[in-house]
């Protein structure tokens, strides 16, 4: 195996390998599919495969669900939805069959992921992978559903939600004790920016797990955060490749100092962004103990997920002040909705709620102890003519946000001035995305 | 509840349905059914739904397999085909949601269908429906995927095959000690002739389990063998009647001698027929004891069913006999196979091999001890220029095989005979068929 550089000597090994839905969109890339992991297999591998629905199945299932009942019970949408991996699984099964190798396919349910009962965004709790052991033990090759489960207390098929495959994935990997984890998706990895904003960024070899945590929570959509957490919390090697080639891709693991040259230095893993949020301003509110608590509270109590904030001294007022926060634009309705409910207990004069707003965010190991990434930062931004709204930071993230229409720009600026474009294009995008 | 004669005083109850694929073909149909399952629960009944995959999603999903794999495991076509009733379940159960009302679907291995381990067609062995009565007790709904289990020895999930959806409607029926398993289906019952045949066919108000048996082993696709079978050894009654209309449909249960008016006149139920099978004439059969044993036994051993039997004299050779049967014709091939293969064993001299042929059946109580049934439906026959090529009778039928091109002439005349024509039309057919 020419791309182990993370094994030690090449040894064989556990794998397990999460293939998204736009690699099994239809039955030659199910095909195509079952060669790769034939091939893995031969190498001498025990081989678990984890498999997401085909294509736009999911959303065919959802406008089905739509045409009957405006609002689905969960529990019934949660069983509707496992049919798409039911299907894609055994289809794979049967495509590996056909290869000559025996492969069999297990609900989450039979592979033991066990949750918790929130359909539809079940967490999982247990992963009791018996079924999956004696596959293996008996010479076949294990594939499981994405993005589902069981859940302890009802035993009702539940759905993991988003980033749901990738999780199941490394839940498995960790519950197996697997050498690695190999997410295929339709890139070559992970890469300094977004290869469609910046066609010469480059193919990042190596990240750590805290450096992808910020990378996904910054709008990376390459790895869900909850995936990273998982392999973070149990030191689970994620190997980020593309299913449509046979390169390294990114390894996401624990970071390894004695690989940088100069240690003291801040090393920058890349530039993402986000231009799935919002922001809401609350104009005007008292400016008196425990405002901004009852303010959060509401917004949490909405079960509304905020990110950025930032308060400022009203201009209009100056016993008041402005609280201004960036919260997913999906949850915009139920955001303005929990803030109106609470607007004559704090007394707020109004809601602002922007929606043209994008998240630029730099990500990278030592970034706090040096100011001049900062300084160098904010003045590829001034240059570039992009005005920032909001800032914020943490030891390993310089996030701003711009106005929608400004994010190229200042992707682009700040990837060129961290010296991070490539001699040539490095990236290669094959297909669409999966789940 | 008007269409309740066989329930004494219409007493509330627990009702068992069974909608097949053209009950539930899309969206607009599966509201229409959730209404008439609503309807049956405001009532005052328990209501338990079975259903099969919607419209032509198993032949979408066995197309799909075909793509992947020319002969594919059956443990993963099990997979597969089951998340077709998988769908339809949880679409139905929001329907009903939506109309206000609660409904839980529930897997073959939830409702605690157990089977044997026979992939593509396997036999239940025991039905645990814990998990069913449970949510009557909670006084929801319960929707049960027809045509599937899990296996008792393995957890695999398994399919029933042929009339599995109907068959997984009479089980539970008699595992929930159910009052009736009403079937639905496109027409409004069960007719004594098919009406695309016979247009003046006239329903049957109520048939015996072992009339229906015979119906169905002659042809009649509205309820399958194994069903009935199932219902008579359980002592279930059968309401079969349209999803299209509110019309009294056909009651299967015990005969019911008193509800005769002319006790020793033969009652006939109606006239079926058959034109999926094909005849094997093994000629020239060395006339010895055992030769006959031996033919049907390698038969048997390659899992083919025969249906009728005629032994002749040989027209050639008198020391050696013609053996005609009749078999399925999807069965053609490995009946030939199985039979060449012992050629030279037995020392036959050749194999004939027909599946231009069809059955014609009349079906009724009291025909054997009645000789002028037999004249009469010969003389029927003679009239209408129909050439018998073999006849089998049995208590309550006679059957004969006649030139696939004779059966609607063979029908028509029979059912005239026998004074079955209604003085008007009867029948409506809906829409397709079920599983």
């Amino acid at each position: 195996m020419g791309t182990c550089w993370l094994w030690e000597e090449c040894a064989v090994g556990l794998v397990v390998q999460k293939y998204g839905g736009s690699s099994v969109a239809d039955a030659a890339a199910i095909k195509r599919v079952a060669q790769r992991i034939v091939a893995t297999k031969k190498e001498g591998h025990e081989v678990v495969v984890v498999v997401s629905a085909m294509g736009d199945t999911t959303d065919e299932l959802l406008d089905l669900a739509q045409q009957v009942s405006p609002l689905p019970p969960g529990r019934e949408l949660d069983m509707l939805l496992t049919s798409g991996e039911r299907m894609s699984m055994a289809l794979l099964a049967m495509a590996i069959g056909d290869l000559g190798h025996e492969a069999r396919s297990f609900t989450g349910s039979q592979a033991g992921v066990i949750t918790d009962s929130v359909h539809g965004r079940a967490r999982i709790i247990d992963v009791t992978p018996g079924r999956i052991r004696q596959a293996l033990d008996g010479g076949a090759i294990a594939i499981v559903a994405g993005f589902q489960g069981v859940s302890q207390d009802s035993k009702d098929i539940t759905t993991l939600g988003r980033g749901g495959s990738d999780t199941t994935a490394v839940a498995l990997a960790a519950a197996l004790n697997a050498d690695v984890c190999e997410i295929y998706t339709d890139v070559d990895g992970v890469f300094t920016a977004d290869p469609r904003i910046v066609p010469v960024a480059r193919r990042v070899p190596h990240i750590s797990y805290e450096e992808m945590l910020e990378l996904a929570a910054c709008g990376s959509k390459i790895l869900h955060l909850r995936c990273v957490e998982y392999a973070r919390r149990y030191g689970i090697p994620i190997h980020v490749r593309s299913s449509f080639s046979t390169l390294t891709g990114t390894w996401v693991s624990e970071s390894q100092g004695s690989e940088q040259a100069d240690m003291e230095q801040p090393i920058i893993s890349g530039v993402a962004h986000d231009s799935s949020e919002a922001k809401i301003t609350v104009v005007g509110v008292p400016d008196k103990v425990g405002e901004a608590a009852t303010i959060f509270s509401s917004v949490a109590a909405a079960d509304v997920n905020i990110d950025m904030i930032v308060q400022n001294v009203s201009a209009v007022d100056t016993n008041r002040t402005d609280i201004s926060f960036t919260l997913p634009a999906s949850d915009g309705r139920k955001g303005v909705e929990a803030l109106t409910a609470i607007q004559a207990t704090v007394g707020f004069e109004s809601l602002r709620y922007d929606d043209g707003i994008g998240k630029v965010s730099l990500i990278g190991a030592g970034m706090r102890s040096h100011p001049g990434v900062s300084a160098k930062f904010f003045s590829a931004l001034a240059d570039a003519g992009v005005n920032i709204e909001m800032i914020s930071t943490s030891e390993i993230r310089i996030s701003v946000v711009v106005r929608a229409d400004d994010i190229d720009a200042a992707v682009t600026a700040i990837h060129r001035a961290f010296d991070l474009d490539a001699d040539q294009v490095e990236a290669v995008v094959y297909g669409g995305t999966g789940r």
